[in-house]
């Protein structure tokens, strides 16, 4: 056992606050990672209030981990103290069912066990995640990090990059395609990088009009305005891909019309039922398709590091430290982050 | 011009009556067929009750058309008098947009033309369909009847057919998928024999324990009463394709929990908003796939009629007198068919 300092929340309204635990002891195949940077996902921000459903707590957020391997068990062969190494939404999964076999660990059939939030499948503890000083993981759901990545911008890459990265290589986007991106913001500014470096022609569609320069600053070859009737009917019929960020409700139907024959809209944001309701004419009339995608399997996360260390991909973040994370949350409730919130986890030890 | 016998709705409220009409002369792609057989399809009876909107009166409805060419024009070059043919639901299409150039006419960026109730491309003239003594098609949708098909038999193909056999052959159904069939009737009849000639293993969905040994008898190999949430709870991510053939609003969402990661459901008989809502977590957590599809191009009508005549697949159909519309109609509205009417179009010559 190690003694782990960290922030947890102890209930759905209360602030996150310092909290030390006991990290479980290394087992065989488990990997002990010092945490450098911790990306700030709203996920984060559903748990710990349990939006999503009562949460156990206390809950230790954060799934977007990068940090360094301080030691290893005696039969881990793939990493060695001193690497840099990457942990993301997953710690565990039963690595036997059909999903896990085919890499997709993430559909696995007895359910993928989160970093935070779900029980450890051994000792059926409770997991806690990366707003902590260290975190011991089974080496498969361990990440390498390239060289070539910038170490204090990587951690978002985790979640944000291959939530967007993995429906687009899935769905075989390809150079010349026409791909829209629904939504600008920690998903959606990745979405437009990851579409660009696969050679297609990119457009946001952002609600007002006031993002069109915020929308080409973030590589978008256009900008529809989707509260423009015009815009929108303009552009019937024309995309391939529609990678829909959006985590609230909103009408498809409107995105469904600018999809060819064959096009696909692909939902990443949305956790809850689809209202307004589909029109099932908009999917038949056109033969489209209407699909989601939840973060990737490992060896697609590790596909997507590797991506964005050869195509120089990085997340555009604001680096807070760790006594800031209750105002950061407040801010990203507000959409008041360009893209993504990393936690510079040696603040940590700024605590007393 | 040729004067046409026939049957008509003259109003959305009145019932289907005698009608005489001109045909349009014959132009120089044209084939003038002698209508043998019309199948009776549940949207002859939406259009001439104005379901899906006004219609324009009158509507001579019949889709489903086999018969024997009498004529042609004098560029023809598929067909010769004596020819038995076939038409669909199309009669013609831009024949130069992106679909229409890769055999999706039913996807014509322009709008496909009905075979009844839209306006000719041409002429601007109104179409009419099916329930009468002859009809007049230009050749590029007029479909070749394999000999080996019994013709009696074949008009339902052209719609109740392709309208299943297209998405199984568009979404890759082949042996040992695990393939569902929701609803029992025109459609969903067809479904079942197309997917077990593909090798499919074939469930029927069914609401009603009374019907299962009637799902049996259609060649499924298992029955799922889905009202039964204990069923449907043991069918859990085991389903590769489920095709949905009802025509009225149902909650998808327990059938998309039985469908595995990337399973794919789809609609073909639905043209309504989809309600209960979808939720986005049926879609996300397991990749699934939600989509569409419309009858089927000219070729691919062509090869649905190939294959049956191939895998001696036909229609479960009961022979009707056109006298006996109304009273088909009534019983359709009840789902009392097993499971379509075929007009025996020499009936219309009783008529004085």
């Amino acid at each position: 056992m190690s003694q782990a300092k960290a922030y947890a929340a102890r209930s759905a309204t209360s602030p996150l606050a310092p909290f030390t635990f006991e990290r479980r002891a290394l087992r065989d195949n488990d990997v002990n990672i010092d945490i450098l940077y911790c990306g700030v996902c709203h996920s984060d921000i559903h748990v710990a209030e349990s939006d999503w459903g009562p949460s156990e707590y206390p809950v230790v957020p954060g799934h977007e981990i990068i940090g360094r391997v301080t030691e290893i068990g005696s039969r881990v062969s793939k990493y060695k103290v001193g690497d840099l190494v990457g942990v993301g939404c997953m710690v565990d999964s039963c690595q036997t069912c059909p999903s896990c076999q085919q890499n997709l660990e993430q559909y696995c059939d007895a359910g993928m066990k989160g970093t935070y939030g779900a029980r450890d499948m051994i000792d059926g503890s409770l997991n806690h995640g990366g707003y902590s000083d260290h975190i011991i993981v089974r080496e498969e759901f361990v990440l390498s990090i390239p060289e070539a990545l910038d170490i204090s911008k990587a951690a978002p890459l985790l979640c944000a990059g291959i939530t967007t990265y993995s429906p687009l290589r899935h769905n075989g986007v390809k150079a010349g395609d026409k791909v829209g991106i629904i939504g600008m913001g920690g998903l959606g500014h990745m979405g437009v990088k990851f579409a660009k470096a696969l050679g297609a022609e990119v457009t946001i569609f952002t609600r007002s009009e006031s993002k069109i320069s915020e929308a080409k600053q973030q590589g978008a070859d256009h900008v529809i305005v989707s509260t423009d009737d015009a815009q929108m009917q303009a552009a019937a019929s024309s995309f391939d891909y529609l990678l829909d960020t959006i985590p609230v409700q909103h009408d498809l139907n409107p995105y469904l019309n600018v999809l060819k024959v064959d096009g696909t809209h692909i939902l990443v944001g949305l956790i809850e039922p689809i209202e307004p309701a589909v029109h099932a004419a908009n999917l038949i009339l056109k033969r489209r398709v209407l699909t989601g995608s939840l973060i990737g399997g490992i060896a697609e996360t590790q596909e997507v590091l590797d991506f964005c260390a050869e195509h120089n991909i990085e997340c555009d973040a604001e680096m807070i430290k760790i006594q800031d994370i209750n105002e950061a949350y407040q801010r990203m409730k507000k959409g008041d982050v360009k893209y993504r919130f990393i936690i510079d986890m040696k603040s940590l030890k700024e605590d007393a």
